[in-house]
């Protein structure tokens, strides 16, 4: 697996055959109702099926209610190790790093949106052990995090899951935030909250955290969630303002189920000793980015991020 | 409609509520084996039911075979004239330019990978001709021409047509390869054809345009098609090396129509009195851009660009 840059521009592509072998279609199981499937990889009973569990956490029953397995297509491995080619427009860099998945529940019929807010707190914190853990190793620059739901966000498996992938790499966007933030005195992030609480783009807001749609959103009904305070990584939060970020989630998530659509979510944190504030941003996949995205890198969206807040704040 | 940029980076975002209103499902034409619909908007016989047309070329019995109307649905237009707003974190200018559909047929039954060489060519020549008279309103930074071919790349009507859409602002990924480029003494591109006319990525060559798998291919089997020789605009290409590029697009298109696959093209050319190397990039739609790309900013590609040329290569 290779890390490779274009050939002036600063936009990195892994290339990566071995997870093209994963099957391409979404997986739509037919026990999708019931509580087990037997041909579910992620379901109860079929542990051994997966790779080799890196993490559990169980009930006070002693069954799982959250495990982290690798993933059996992953993006990047820590067996990359071919030379690196440094040639002039021909960089390429080894993929190096872990892909892993997250398995949110036990139950084959339940999604992320109906979980309760205790189950959803306790995958917020797994975020947070995964994080921690995957930072040791010391060639590893960021961890992302993020969940594909449904079909339009990219998902193949219908069993409730996250994918975390710990890279050799600052991502992209990660490194345009920590750059663009320079430029400001204070956290920018710590003012745009501020501006955003009194406005027309907030949707939810409880004593830790504000759900807002961004002024600039990129997706049909896109979110962010924030913390209020200037908190920079999941394990600056206590359990009171995991539960809040968890609460604020699962509202956020309730509207989306109402419409049934697919959805992306991923967290931004601040990687290492740098400073951005922590972000979960959730893009609703219900527009296709097209030939003018692809073309110009600038974004058309037919839903204001108003209207999208009023949808979030009305009561049904 | 508005061009709102994100509170601290370089991304913007189109917000156009009225394209929203545009008819969300691909209008899958119950005719579509058919050379004419009697209700489709782009056939023959509906020229009324279009917004009023801008252009026609003419075949030689005086029927048009190609059309250039607005878009009905359009993403920016010259009306929008509120005032702009400069606040900290809060920046939002008009969407101010033209939004123009180009009908590439007049038959309903064909899509642009069944035209022949020279009708391909024909297009290529309208696409010059609407940049070139667009680029005359002095607000208009960018003339963008993009194709979105099947559901997966975002079309919402089968008759097989182009878009046209020229702004007021340079697009996000011409500035970055304009910022790029002037890091180098000579086009970069101009090097990097010649290595590639060499490389295992190479697809198709002909005296004046080659096509190659680009080193850090975004897409599965993205494809590069640009003129060997330094040419920056479309207007530059006389009539012979117009139709080298239309062949060699011809040849790019045949293979994506032998799977069948959705994809996006666009041209990038040099604005204004800018330096770039003239391109059209070819973007199959396979695989969905999910979570880890929209954290990142950096994709997962399954494809290895070797991989893809050798496809391209084949003789089937």
């Amino acid at each position: 697996m290779k890390l490779r840059k274009d050939y002036i521009l600063d936009r990195w592509v892994i290339i990566s055959e071995k997870r093209g072998k994963r099957p391409h279609e979404f997986k739509k199981s037919k026990e999708k109702h019931k509580s087990k499937d037997k041909d579910c990889f992620f379901c109860p009973g079929n542990e051994e099926l997966t790779p080799k569990e890196i993490y559990r956490r169980n009930d006070n029953k002693g069954k799982w209610k959250i495990r982290v397995i690798p993933n059996k297509f992953a993006a990047v491995d820590i067996k990359s190790k071919t030379k690196n080619k440094q040639k002039k427009h021909i960089k390429e860099i080894n993929a190096y790093g872990y892909h892993e998945v997250l398995i949110e529940t036990n139950k084959h019929n339940k999604q992320l949106w109906d979980l309760d807010e205790k189950e959803i707190a306790e995958v917020l914190e797994v975020y947070n052990l995964r994080i921690k853990e995957l930072e040791k190793d010391k060639n590893i620059k960021y961890v992302t995090i993020f969940k594909n739901h449904g079909k339009e966000a990219g998902t193949s498996l219908v069993h409730s899951h996250s994918q975390i992938v710990a890279y050799n790499k600052i991502p992209k966007t990660i490194k345009d935030k920590l750059k663009a933030s320079k430029k400001y005195k204070n956290c920018p992030y710590c003012k745009i909250i501020k501006k955003e609480s009194k406005s027309k783009r907030k949707c939810f807001e409880n004593n830790n955290f504000i759900a807002f749609a961004p002024f600039a959103s990129r997706f049909n009904y896109e979110v962010w969630l924030m913390p209020k305070k200037h908190i920079k990584k999941l394990e600056q939060l206590d359990k009171k303002q995991t539960r809040d970020m968890a609460k604020i989630l699962k509202k956020v998530l309730e509207k989306l189920k109402k419409i049934n659509c697919s959805y992306n979510f991923y967290i931004h944190y601040a990687p290492g000793k740098t400073d951005l504030h922590l972000s979960l941003e959730i893009c609703p996949r219900i527009a296709k980015w097209a030939g003018f995205e692809t073309s110009t890198g600038d974004i058309i969206n037919v839903i204001a991020p108003e209207t999208a807040a009023k949808f979030y704040r009305k009561r049904d």
